[in-house]
């Protein structure tokens, strides 16, 4: 299994740990230290040996920081880990506060006083974040104190390695550009942005660069590491060399300067000396690089990471494999379903949802030569009221039964070398009731609003976000999540920039893959989500129309359940969708299939007659 | 006639004048001088005696700005103004420039050498604009040298006088809140920021806070001036007290320290130096302003104008005027529209139907005894390829006859004492073709679309402007303007900040007025732009639904021309607005119409039969 179903969080190891920081921290004649979830790359996972929020507080949700006081501890989750932050960690020691309404920045102006001392990690925050944080600070006349050494690092004793995951090629058939051809795009664009040197942070931005991937976090197939390009074609890799093969080491060579990781210090440094204007991505690159540059003599450049937007638009290779992913995860979505079909009410939990899937998806790889490498995420499988849980992880201590006359929400995904994909369907368990299919109906019909959308090059995410939302509005309705997150290619299954949501600042540009997951939640109830990917189209010319349009080719192949569709609600365009959607399922994924799962598929993908309707 | 049709510009007056301010620049030591459209309180409207930029280019447009060098000079207008700009300036003096694609402060990078000393007028600049070209100036090398006379002034021989309308008091009875709840309502606003004074430079803020109204202006009723509010509530007022019978006085003394023009300036100074922190809206308020503070020992708070959300949001009188005003002007419409639609194809001009219009407004007006008191702006009336030009004002030049096969676009608006309106319809002349009845519906989609919708609190402009496009984008059509703009009450009729557009940032909240005029325009051909007046309402909770929703509240009341709607193309919701619409308007306004118009107002709200529907 490429996942487990232990209960993460350990509320005991809270009491001791934070008196040993509370004795570091005398030491270091500091008030108060901030340790984040995030590690130096910023990403979504982070390995064994980065997870100090963890190892301190007991929370093991993706998203968190805790800060330390002399006399009192805070730990500071979003919504979704309300509920679970209260069970990882120790209230006798760590004070819970919202990440949203009220985050370190803000907290820090009613909690830290005057001529405070507040230490922290200047490799684990990003520019942003300590702008943010020490404006805060300076408001209130305390003081912000980038540590050289961590603290957790000082005093967690058994802390694991960091990763020495081989590194693989990426094949140019599936990645589509050759990395010296990208290295020397990437070269042009920090010319452009005026500087000599751009650091890229982001695992994700090296992987795509080089054509490489590697193993070091969960459910990613990244390498950790940094690299520093040069506009002059210089660049520069920081990588463990541990984890090359000879074949990869030969290959990297010729991109790059291959350098150990504790070079890009001293290298940084010496850059700057030389008067490099380095280009940082305030958003992703940690303040140290920031001081690193700036205080010995460089000058900082701050531009979003080259690496993104071409990352983002996805070329033709890419989305070749993308198709060839999801006509394979469709297959073994589809058996998925079938067999989930037959299962009376009440014989199974969450858990053996979630391994008879894995199942399928090796299987279906194995048959198909391009085997699962990974699950692209932990699986959500919530039945009844844990499916209004919007980022529920099942372990065996919260296992439901899926019971009649429940919902079941299964979101779930693959890494295959040939693409990433993110699926999500609710079935009914039994007999739904009218208000379930009523809600499913209008959830389905935000999907297929954003399906169907066209859209003038330069529309934002956050201009059709509404578009998923609309049915449910009416309706006295919404969802607290976006409709869509952009989806890497053999790459994080949350990428950025691209989003469809209120955030989405971005430009949905041809290439680009997203989520459209709109959805529904009834507290202790139900939950429903309906979730596709989709690819930005390039801009076609409409018969009649004056200008070219862009839109969105759908690429998740499975079926919506027929039971959940109230037809009469949807209108003809609607419906119309819909049928040929499920035609285009059956085309696809039939061929892969037979006897009783082909005939499941079959029925299940029957168009909707007339009569139905209702 | 509130609005005359002469053509405004005249070419041949930039080469001398052009060559004045030359001279002018060599005695002051400059190499450039930047003309902008706006006066120091950056409205839409200008009086004669801040028309510098027609003054000095002939050009006469609503928004521009002329930099004339020692050798070359250019005039700034954005895309509607591409065809009329060089209509009215001299092309062997000036070069017409891009607003939008190369804005001065763009277009300054690569047209101003080093060293180079380009003069403007701080008082007609705000602080954002002089940021960004002291940036652009910065980057190049050059100086951005503010003045402390304006040039044009000096060399401008029979420039007017300042306006010197009198002022009058808006009836608490149609104002809602006594000015000076408003007052302490801004005095507290101002606290909260941070500030001890804030600087009112918008007229419009001005005439809410204070309750008055003036006429200094075309068809906004504003009195010019400025005022500095006070956190601690010892609030000046700067006006020309020539401008106050003794009544208005007596009042405003009770509201604040009446000061003249003359000492704004001064006053500004002394508060300053006595550590005052003042408020500016860098969006607003003049370069200037944010000088005098900072030049002096005072510190600049930046912050939004106070009052503009407090003005934005309408009070019940407000609603209960605006609701009043459309009644009025909805009769004043059909009155028209009935007339028109007796005349024959080509037996009319466009300025004879806004004569014809005002005429009936001003009938109306009288008829219940709120008498029209200017339009809200120049009647677009539009035949034709004329209806295709977004922000035509039709001339004696241009006026064209409504021809056979024709449409005609008619956009218009009314400053009542109760309210502000603006409606836009479509007509056809004669037969109209099947394309455009098509497009006609497609807009008219989108307008219902924004009509009917619901949306959470929170909602901003940006995320719900997609919605009014989503009909035309799939069929590759869309339009080149926001859906709406803030409409003031007895104010401006372009009134910020909300707005439903792309760049839409503000939340819409309850009691905002908006716009909601999507459009499609065939250049040479033909143009379609169907607008009403909405009103966010209170959130409401929906039966069933699980939040409050707000939702929109139509003010405007005049049917849609039903020969140009394809009914199948609506879907049964669509065609039930439009028939609850249309029996709407006949409840509303057919009591205040008898006889013929009466009768052809049934006829125009009739609800569409099922065997029309094709």
């Amino acid at each position: 299994m490429f996942q487990t179903f232990d209960s993460a969080g350990d509320p005991s190891v809270g009491k001791p740990r934070v008196a040993k920081l509370r004795q570091w921290l005398t030491g270091h004649r500091l008030d108060g230290f901030i340790v984040p979830r995030a590690d130096e790359h910023q990403g979504e996972y982070v390995p064994a040996r980065a997870a100090r929020l963890k190892w301190l507080t007991g929370f093991s949700g993706s998203a968190g920081v805790a800060i330390v006081l002399k006399e009192r501890a805070f730990v500071f989750v979003d919504g979704r880990y309300q509920l679970q932050v209260r069970q990882e960690t120790d209230p006798s020691v760590f004070t819970v506060e919202s990440l949203i309404d009220n985050p370190p920045a803000v907290w820090m102006r009613e909690n830290i006083g005057k001529g405070a001392r507040i230490g922290f990690d200047p490799w684990l925050h990003t520019i942003s974040e300590v702008k943010a944080l020490k404006a805060s600070a300076d408001k209130v006349g305390a003081e912000l104190v980038p540590v050289e050494e961590n603290p957790i690092d000082a005093i967690w004793n058994d802390q694991p390695d960091a990763p020495m995951e081989p590194v693989e090629l990426h094949p140019n058939a599936l990645a589509g550009e050759l990395a010296k051809d990208k290295l020397a795009r990437l070269a042009a664009a920090i010319g452009k942005d005026g500087a000599t040197h751009a650091v890229l942070t982001d695992p994700s931005s090296i992987a795509w660069a080089f054509n490489i991937r590697g193993n070091d976090v969960p459910h990613t197939p990244l390498a950790l590491g940094f690299a520093i390009l040069a506009a002059d074609g210089r660049h520069r890799l920081y990588m463990d060399k541990r984890k090359f093969s000879r074949t990869v080491e030969a290959y990297l060579t010729q991109l790059a300067d291959l350098r150990e990781p504790g070079d890009f210090e001293s290298d940084l440094t010496a850059l700057a000396r030389d008067g490099a204007k380095i280009a940082l991505d305030p958003a992703l690159a940690a303040e140290k690089l920031r001081m690193l540059a700036a205080d010995n003599g460089g000058s900082v450049v701050e531009a979003a990471d080259p690496a993104r937007i071409p990352r983002a638009t996805k070329n033709k290779a890419e989305i070749a494999g993308s198709r060839a992913a999801h006509r394979r995860d469709g297959a073994a979505v589809a058996r998925l379903l079938c067999w989930l079909d037959r299962q009376p009410p009440g014989s199974l939990d969450e858990i053996a949802v979630v391994t008879r899937l894995e199942e399928s998806r090796r299987r279906t790889g194995e048959e198909t030569q391009m085997p699962l490498r990974d699950v692209s995420f932990d699986t959500i499988s919530g039945a009844g009221p844990n499916g209004a849980i919007m980022h529920y992880r099942v372990s065996r201590a919260t296992s439901r039964k899926l019971n009649e006359g429940e919902l079941f929400l299964l979101d779930s995904g693959a890494q295959y070398q040939d693409g990433t994909t993110d699926i999500t369907r609710t079935m009914p368990v039994g007999q739904p009731s009218e208000e379930m299919r009523e809600r499913y109906t209008l959830v389905l019909k935000g999907l297929i609003g954003i399906s169907r959308l066209r859209f003038p090059a330069g529309t934002r995410g956050s201009e059709i976000d509404a578009i998923a939302r609309m049915a449910l509005w009416r309706h006295g309705l919404d969802f607290a999540h976006g409709t869509g997150h952009g989806v890497g290619s053999y790459l994080a299954v949350h990428e950025g920039p691209q989003r469809i949501a209120r955030s989405g600042t971005e430009k949905l540009l041809e290439g680009m893959m997203l989520s459209n997951e709109p959805g529904y939640y009834k507290e202790g109830a139900y939950g429903i989500r309906l979730e596709n990917l989709i690819l930005v189209t390039p801009a076609e010319q409409i018969e009649g129309g004056d200008i070219a349009m862009h839109d969105f080719e759908t690429l998740t192949l499975a079926p919506f359940d027929r039971r959940m569709i109230k037809t009469h609600m949807l209108d003809r365009d609607e419906l119309h969708w819909l049928d040929r959607y499920h035609a285009w399922v059956l085309a696809e994924i039939g061929p892969m299939l037979d006897g009783e799962t082909l005939a499941w598929l079959e029925k299940a993908c029957a168009p909707f007659p007339q009569e139905e309707k209702g």
